[in-house]
């Protein structure tokens, strides 16, 4: 079975998404595009062989051609377009985060839960084939009982001019939200962690070359500690500063040993020795480092839906990550620790 | 426009170059199959839903729904079916060696070249993504003039009693043309010669851990120098026994710096620190490594078919890359220098 | 001028630092050793011949031979003997922590400051090769500004059983003193800190591999966030079960670049391919990691006597690494952030 | 017994053992020193407080004081005076090569084994922590049978130019003789050979970025592949041109696993993320790599000397690894296959 699927949202993370659902994903065809910008469209039309062109999502979701929806649009209208696909009987595929408050997604999930049509969360980490294979190595027992994860996402100096920009205009729901979310879900997944997994958060932060990022009530660098379940411990960087590229990195710290994911965010295979000295060249930004987990994802998704199989990521697995991401601003807007409902 | 593909050799290579042309390859549908062994047509059929199924590689190419055909038979059957298939006015995409001898070659190259119809020789490495960023930094000249290229190809040790079992019913054409022929085309790539580039060569080899394949007339490892246009020098190592799993390697040597590929072959970004020390998992064999390349290159050919581009590989450097790997092979057996004829 | 040394404490590191100054100080010549043990001094008469033997420290420093005194005993004898020593003018090496408390510290600094003769505090990884390049680097502006420093000290895991049976009847002083006063320094090193350095700190711990660690008040991991001046991050690991050998790693990340000082331990520049991996063996424990520390500390603090030259480590730097390193302590005891005193 | 030590030649190298053997070397003390430049022998006495100042290496060695003589003068003296010092009752250390020529070297064996002093030759490689940590690996059989071993020495190219200006006054024994001779040792004692271990030799060479060196004779690139003892295999590579520092790599492929040594020139434990990747620094040039093996070799001869034990380094290895250095320059001078004398 073929399946059909409309996109709304055709930004940076969005193009990525309709390009490979039209000429990368197996079982899929990408029939329908929404956006408000007419480039977009006309761009979708054009590469991408795009039949149905909308600037309303209302309209696209009404399309009984359409099986199932990519919501890549803006974080605050998530929630009102997974409940709106889901109850026009389409399947859906959401970025992260599922919603801005623990409440706006809480007022979700029984849409979600009691849908017959499948959902999932866009945690495409989950789907990169270094952190699968330190998961299997993980729930195999080759590390022990887990004591530390320690998790960084950096995004690339070169993006700041634009992030600066960005920041004077619109609300990133501040750097845990924007760029830890990712992170906490790792730590979950790697822990099998029924709920948020975590007690009590501390955070700091601090903008240090970027010292505008002051008035707009945002961070260049950000660090949080976690105490997990049975005293386990998280630690966090997040940060959009980082000379090197785009570093996402994960380390977990097991009674026998240790593993770390992308310690240094290598571009390739190549080494280049030269007056600098010995130099591995690095991945720039998302889409370079997470091109094969955005397109295994895809492919999942669209799977779950021609085979009818269970999807591993939950509505809840979005509502934890924001309930602490939160916390996690919440700290360090406090500079106190903040213990997490639920949380033992 | 969508390329109809049919495929002749559904072995190891064979099965990932047709589940790669049914489902990954964008325009390209794989309509038929032609093997001797009927499980593996099956496979095709169900697996892949491949329509029309041959035991005759004639009838496949006389069907005027395919436009395009993959070669992945054994090597003998190279030169032969490749006339055919663009006798038949169809694409042809072959595996390597495009024959086992020059005079084979030479003599069906006036056909290839003089055809309207598009050739590729399978030399996938130029594909693969380690290999073209290396390609861009030399031809940019950040490593300056090149002056020295040391290859490895070595095989997974795990696959050394297959081989063994295969080299007494079977000749593999020695291990200079079964693995160093892929590094002779590298050598071939990074120097841009338009001849074979080479003057002279000496080769060595043994059979310290497997003395069975004296007998065989085969080669645990091999090694060569090659003396290249210009004094360049070449350095081949050729195995079948690395403990640690599929070991391919290329360093080139410029005036200003050295890059490496794969110096070591990593799996994939995860550390492993344990009581073994610091480990990086590594590649096991070649579908794993050049997973990418694979689909890359198959890419690249549906491409020139859909676009009318040129194709970069010429049926020439499956010439030239034969014709050194058989002067290997050659030295070897005399255990003295071999003169290439037309080098300096 | 040749410098007569007499050493108190021939334990583990005792005996490291004795034959040391044996054999491989330049202008240095052990003379006199105090130890309880007898086989300790007959070790330093037979090995190292070693003049004088001694079973009281007071008895030592009454020798009118002995130029300087290198104080390895047990950390609480630390503070006596350095006045002590100081008083009888001798110059005065004392391994790390100068005191168990900071009142302790705080009385005997005016001692340690008034005196003429030369005092010094084994921080010895400000003479390891690698933090003196990194160190280097950062004060010459290579990264920008200093945003973040991460550092692990975990010892390893062959330790583990001898740790829990020392902890069943000693006091090692928790984890933080024991084990992160080294980082500690560091930061402040890398900082430039005239005084701690820090404002708040958060610990945690766990003993997942070995609850009996529970009863004895220790900790198998600790962690700790510290907000520093400026609003500059610290973050801390300290353990004693790695898997894979002697854990020290430094990570700075600064406004234009991040620099890592043994990111893995690396024991030498061997690599390992075989059915693991790639394996770069790594260190097993300090004494191998920081033996050209050791050499080098030392060969300063004689090169200061001889010379007459400055100390670059004070007493204060002692105090403050002390400070930190038991508030650590104090906010693992209570689950709380502690501030520091003097901090902002 | 502490050793007096007299050293003859005092460039670069000799520095490096003079000040070593004054200040680094327990036992030994260097009272005397040879040099026809009077500013070295002002350096050494003022800087390292040698005695006794010889611009005759005659009178150094009637010296009765002197124990020991280390020769570190141009390499065509080297058998003159090591014969010389051994008459006179000397010990005796000899920087490689021990003679220009296998007839000069031949003659003096009979004098050096018939002598009841010690002789032991400056190839320093066998005392490097990692090289002997790779021996101790070989030997114990973990990675098999050795099939091949490759190596490199690659000295840095901000030495080209002043290699120029020497190679127009001097001959520096062509780069196999020059940088090649401690390659040739290093597989020998690999190997466990106890002749040259060498049955046929073929080099190559090239001056791409130093055409200039064409008409001294000289290589900015040597390369080379020998035919070993039962067919082992040895791959060599000699340059003056690497653009990230002083290059010396070995690899010793085995039936069973690969060890590299220095696959990279690792300067320390410093990695650095910046706009250029990630980056480790390497070293830049000899005494910098081996700096520790030095040190150990020199106090490997002194106690030798002390303890009256046997040497493992012989005469005959610097006969033999002389005699391959001359065949691989003369297989490149006639670009022909050589055969070493006394090869299988």
């Amino acid at each position: 079975m073929v399946v059909k699927v409309g996109i709304v949202g055709l930004g940076r993370l969005g193009k990525i998404h309709a390009e490979n659902l039209s000429k990368k994903i197996y079982n899929c065809e990408l029939i329908a595009a929404t956006s408000i910008v007419d480039e977009e469209l006309n761009w979708a039309q054009k590469e991408l062989g795009v039949k149905y062109l909308y600037h309303d999502f209302d309209e696209m979701i009404a399309n009984d051609e359409v099986d199932a929806i990519f919501i890549v649009s803006p974080s605050s209208f998530h929630p009102d377009q997974v409940v709106k696909a889901l109850n026009k009987n389409k399947h859906v595929f959401s970025e992260k985060p599922l919603g801005l408050s623990v409440e706006d997604i809480q007022e979700i999930l029984p849409v979600i839960n009691s849908s017959s049509n499948k959902f999932m969360l866009g945690f495409m980490r989950r789907f990169d084939d270094s952190y699968r294979y330190a998961k299997e190595k993980v729930d195999a027992g080759e590390i022990g009982d887990i004591t530390l994860i320690r998790c960084y996402s950096i995004d690339p100096s070169d993006g700041m001019k634009s992030f600066v920009n960005f920041a004077k205009n619109s609300n990133s729901g501040g750097i845990f939200s924007d760029m830890s979310i990712h992170d906490i879900d790792v730590i979950r997944w790697f822990l099998n962690s029924e709920d948020s997994g975590v007690n009590r958060v501390w955070s700091l932060g601090n903008n240090v070359a970027y010292p505008v990022l002051n008035d707009l009530n945002e961070l260049e660098t950000g660090a949080a500690m976690l105490q997990l379940t049975d005293d386990k411990i998280g630690m966090l960087v997040a940060g959009r500063n980082a000379a090197h590229g785009y570093h996402v990195e994960t380390e977990i710290i097991g009674t026998k040993g240790t593993l770390r994911i992308a310690a240094t965010p290598e571009k390739n295979l190549v080494q280049v020795m030269n007056s600098s000295g010995v130099v591995r060249p690095t991945s720039q930004n998302f889409p370079e480092r997470f091109q094969q987990a955005f397109m295994s994802e895809e492919q999942y998704f669209i799977d779950a839906i021609s085979n009818d199989t269970e999807i591993e990521i939950k509505a809840e697995d979005g509502l934890y990550a924001t309930q602490v991401a939160i916390a996690l601003q919440e700290s360090y807007d406090s500079n106190e620790i903040i213990n997490i409902k639920g949380g033992q």
